[in-house]
């Protein structure tokens, strides 16, 4: 038996990776009269738009992850393996993971991206990431360490750089992660570090691209500069981050920016497994599909969410933007196609139907857009809480962060400020 | 200047470690007229007693941690530092910890305890200890992480090793784990994993003494005995263990059970710091003190809580028991005896003023006792509920916890089956 799975002369459908596209696939494949098998290396969901809350100290990890085992309690022929996939044999139907063996009928890879480094090993080394909630602890866990070691720091110069922040990336990632700590160091600085002058804190955003949120409409973009800067945030645009030496971040036109606290949430690239050839991959490490997210040639085979590249969807030539709407949406379809495929029915392609875009950078202040209309600070703001909470998994979480947002609007004071150790703070820095 | 804190003319006491005794005697030195400085290893106060529902998934650990540098944001002339000692000079008067040194007019050490592995270095190696929220976490990700892994493995001795829970120690904490541990297996298991016949977990609870909490009165014993047993617990009297080797845990008489999860509670002995003579030991690794918890010979130098055991309280002339409320009584008492000693009076001697002992083992199941009198069952249990709940740090972590308890107790099913990374995890067991 594959995994410890009876297959009982059903079809079987491997999923892997339960993030946003794996998940609601997955949901939309109950009662469809197929086994499902969803293989994860974590044993919980994460909600990914707010993470950057867990890396500022205002949202416990637990409140935005959520066990896939509690999920599916009661879904019937699904089953769960917590592994790591190594490979995969396409010819005999066969995923290799780090437990053992799983063979398919349909097999989809739902394993999303991870952080580019773009090859410099020196960065990668030296740079926090921000893609999981264990990566976010790590960045809390180093800015309130370096902050502690600041207020010792007989050596000004080592201070300074213990106290900078420097992100580099101005997608939403970073725009809400650089809002996020500036709003740490106006309110909670100054009242849990009586004996630190916080005004010697800067945040400093570094962005590759003429303007932040690229995928965004340019008055968005300018509202959410406009914010950060309102914030006392640095943003530095039109400039590339090219090596972390000597604590210091070093960009193209020879400038530098001395800190211990280096966030790269500047660019991602697919997930890779082993056997996965070139010849599949396309731009941005993504595996290449068709407008129904198989893989050619591949009739069993199929890849969606950010691990995609979709050529065939017309308003989106490029493929589409690295978004959980997208993957969302291709997880759903993917679901009915499934079904289709088994009632030997023709397949529908894939359009995707854009939702929108936000941003939130600080309180009352985040940019949206929609296809009817833009607005930008309290409004969508509010627009934003509500997207996001409705979006959360389960009553306890949605509960729990409703009123951890409450707690922190109202009081400013959080109290999560704890560094507790985590497998990745300990190997980073010095 | 020493850790960059100016003394500006006042007495300075220098408090090693946060957890109860050293919060309260921090907390009473407020208004004192002398400057504090606390020193910990890790930037916030832990509630132990509830640490291991850390373990057993059912508690956050951020709802039982409070970080210092919050508890003490409105006090004047109070310094928190992150640090961990390294000697002291008591000559010069000095601490010498790894980021600087600091002098004191007034040194209270209230460091507490760690983990008692006797000597026995395989066991130290393999058995995880449940002293701090991190070694808590670590548990619950090897329990769970074991749970995931016995359901692909195709060896059986294999698995039962993976789904056989040994916890070696029968004080409250053992008993408190065993409880919770069982009630996951009668409410968690068979609903988040169905494809594993929950019938296969067992749970061990191995006592060296001949009942179950000695430091309480043999009914409560009983009692605490006769509810672990009715949950399923195998509870093992008078059997040392003495060695873990190739997975089994093997005790004095020869017997021995096979485990991945190997959970040791057994004995905590004082912390040491460098230049702490052996003659300055007592039993258990701890301080001798006198009646003042002053080290003998050394005017300005206490020992209060776990890490102190104090000769010249006739009610207990071999020590008083390792309790939260010793610890607090004791660091209430210095507090009145520095600024005593500040107005040239005399010191006040301490006497332990017993409030009673309590251990839950499960829903509406628990033994406590007092001077008046003795209950087991519901009653004891909503008491401990409102004791713990009383004592917990913050309106919000208040909130938190018994939002938390409430929902466990209406749903019988929490939401933190979370297999989060940990820096302790990694390293141990293969």
């Amino acid at each position: 038996m594959d995994l410890n799975i009876e297959k009982g002369g059903k079809k079987r459908v491997v999923i892997i990776g339960g993030g946003f596209g794996g998940l609601e696939l997955a949901k939309r494949l109950r009662r469809s009269g197929m086994q499902i098998v969803l293989i994860d290396k974590n044993n919980y969901h994460q909600f990914q738009p707010l993470i950057y809350q867990v890396a500022s100290a205002g949202m416990e990890p637990s409140s935005i992850s959520f066990p896939f085992r509690r999920i599916f309690q009661r879904y019937r022929d699904f089953y769960f393996r917590l592994a790591e996939v190594e490979s995969i044999d396409f010819t005999a139907k066969t995923v290799i993971t780090s437990i053992g063996n799983i063979g398919y009928d349909y097999l989809v890879l739902a394993a999303g991206a991870t952080t580019n480094f773009f090859g410099n090993e020196r960065i990668k080394a030296a740079a926090l990431p921000m893609k999981t909630t264990s990566e976010a602890t790590a960045i809390r866990n180093l800015v309130l360490t370096n902050i502690e070691r600041a207020i010792t720091s007989t050596d000004s110069q080592e201070r300074q750089a213990l106290l900078n922040v420097v992100i580099v990336g101005g997608g939403a990632t970073g725009v809400e992660l650089a809002g996020v700590i500036s709003e740490m160091k106006r309110t909670i600085l100054p009242r849990d570090y009586p004996d630190l002058d916080s005004s010697l804190m800067n945040i400093y955003l570094i962005q590759g691209a003429r303007r932040l949120l690229p995928a965004m409409d340019p008055t968005s973009s300018a509202a959410a500069e406009q914010f950060l800067r309102s914030m006392g945030v640095n943003v530095i645009l039109s400039k590339l981050v090219k090596d972390y030496q000597d604590h210091r971040v070093q960009m193209d036109d020879g400038s530098s920016i001395a800190t211990r606290t280096f966030i790269w949430v500047s660019g991602i690239t697919g997930v890779r497994f082993g056997n996965i050839g070139n010849e599949m991959i396309g731009r941005g490490g993504r595996i290449k599909v068709d407008a129904y997210n198989r893989v050619p040639g591949a009739k069993d085979v199929f890849v969606i969410g950010d691990q995609a590249i979709m050529s065939g969807d017309e308003a989106y030539p490029d493929g589409h933007p690295q978004l959980a709407q997208v993957a969302i949406q291709q997880g759903r379809l993917l679901a009915e196609n499934l079904k289709r495929m088994e009632k030997g029915r023709a397949l529908q392609p894939f359009h995707y139907h854009n939702l929108g875009a936000m941003a939130t950078v600080g309180r009352n202040k985040a940019v949206a857009e929609f296809r009817l209309f833009k607005t930008q600070g309290w409004f969508a703001w509010f627009l934003w809480l509500v997207v996001h909470l409705r979006s959360i998994l389960g009553i306890r979480n949605k509960m729990v962060v409703l009123l951890n947002w409450i707690w922190n609007y109202v009081n400013y004071n959080q109290s999560l400020r704890l560094i507790f150790s985590t497998g990745k703070s300990c190997g980073k820095d010095d």
